[in-house]
């Protein structure tokens, strides 16, 4: 086995991983919990680092680079934003290192929309975008990023010209367990019903004002029509879903069709609403685009 | 004093009102609680019911009507739907008695619009459509109900054509209280910020495909640029409002303008939406309305 190079940790709002890599990008070990920001704010960040480097064995002198909501202000340290335009090469650049540690670790910052109208702001994905268009991307790419907070992003030429966040997946998220629809889609089972899906994700995209209705129709539905709970839960997503499509698409797409950088079910679930409205799309495994991310950036800090 | 002649309830998912009344239609006592549908399916609808009645001194022969969830099928009893297009006077003839019970009481029906592709339905709200409109209103009214489901309802000479349910006041409150939002707002007091609230109307209203972005930049404008709770608070709820008004006004508007049957905060905020918009309202009070309702109701029932 060849020598560790470095840590790429990827340390989100309810999620983290890390990657032992070594200098030619290959990952030596891996380690993936649920000690998010939100959990590693009380349990202390440093420590949930430091368990998951001893169970990696982790030599002490290895550097450390991670992106994501530990940078945040109610983060580890906070890192800052870079403005767009934003070249995706700037983000290399301002890292914050965390004092006090006797390891070099390094935080990436995250990309601002520092506009009155639309402000906007994201941590961790820029990486991803990094990962997956690379430093020195020709050309114009609409890059859409599904998650809890989904991101659009037009980069141009390896620039972040602008971007704007959805809550779908949060919105999915206490829409199918807090409101009445809740009782819609009890005890759904995993099976997928995925033309009620893509007629959700047609109906809102055609008419967007209508969500809140559209989702109401989940419960009317089964209280009228009858219709099993994982079709209502697959109404909720698709209207969601479709909503933010009528939003991302809205602007011109480009001749290739849409980035879509998205792993496992989300992945999947986004290439049947593009598929629905007969938009190409582009695939990019999420997962893999950070860890090459956080490699372009920590070989460009470290190893070069 | 008057002798009681009927007594009227209008018994919601989470809230119970009881008014005492006279042949002449005149409130001789009144009782609001909170033992609504979900309180009262525990603690038993009768038992409820007759707690109130008791505290009223309803004399033993007096007949009770009542509308809302009550007669849902999660309710006391169900009480059925009359289907779309549907007269409000059609309500009088289908109300349900409640057997088993000494005393007269019944419960008025829903209306349902058994369209597979909007299905739609309510509870409650055809009983205020009653009350405001009469069972004789001739010509067009496009009437606005604001709530935790809000109803958009076409009714045509006395005639309930079509209406459509939007989530606008649960998704208010789960968003502002469940998703990450619940950081902007927090500690909101309660000052007013109109100048927010009316942006975000029309902000709304003009990209409704945005919304869950829209909502997004509660959070991403106090990051970069600060901001009162109360100011985020004011953008949730502009724009879950701008996002329904962007629906409901997507019709024909009648020329009178829209009837808004509101009451308290509510009301003044739906009449600050369409004033943002340019939209005349007719406003009536939505508790008024309801109890003339039962009143047109009962006297149909009982006293002709």
């Amino acid at each position: 086995m060849t020598e560790p190079a470095y840590v790429a940790v990827d340390w989100g709002t309810s999620s983290f991983r890390l990657w032992l890599v070594d200098r030619a990008g290959q990952v030596l070990a891996e380690r993936r919990s649920d000690e998010g920001m939100l959990a590693a704010a009380k349990a202390g960040f440093a420590a949930v680092l430091q368990s998951h480097l001893a169970a990696v064995e982790a030599p002490a002198h290895l550097p450390v680079l991670v992106c994501g909501m530990a940078g945040a202000k109610t983060g580890w340290v906070e890192a800052g934003y870079v403005d767009t335009p934003a070249p995706l090469a700037a983000i290399l650049k301002h890292a914050a290192r965390v004092p006090g540690e006797p390891r070099d670790i390094r935080i990436l910052p995250g990309i601002a929309r520092r506009d009155a109208r639309a402000p906007d702001v994201m941590r961790g994905e820029e990486t991803q975008l990094l990962g997956a268009l690379g430093l020195e991307a020709a050309g114009e790419a609409l890059v859409c990023m599904p998650g809890t907070h989904s991101k659009w992003v037009r980069v141009k030429d390896g620039t972040v010209a602008h971007f704007s966040t959805f809550m779908t997946g949060e919105l999915f998220s206490v829409v199918s367990r807090e409101t009445i629809l809740s009782l819609a889609v009890a005890n759904a089972d995993d099976a997928e019903d995925i033309a009620s899906f893509k007629a959700a994700v047609k109906a809102a995209y055609d008419a967007p004002a209508f969500a809140a209705n559209l989702l109401f129709t989940a419960r009317s539905r089964q209280l009228l029509f009858g219709g099993t709970p994982a079709a209502a839960r697959e109404t909720l997503s698709g209207t969601l879903i479709g909503v933010e499509l009528a939003a991302g698409l809205s602007g011109s797409v480009p001749q290739a069709g849409i980035t879509l950088i998205a792993s496992g079910r989300l992945a999947m679930l986004y290439r049947h609403a593009f598929d629905a409205l007969s938009v190409t799309v582009q695939p990019i495994d999420a997962d893999e685009a950070v860890r090459r991310g956080l490699s372009m950036a920590a070989a460009a800090i470290w190893t070069s």
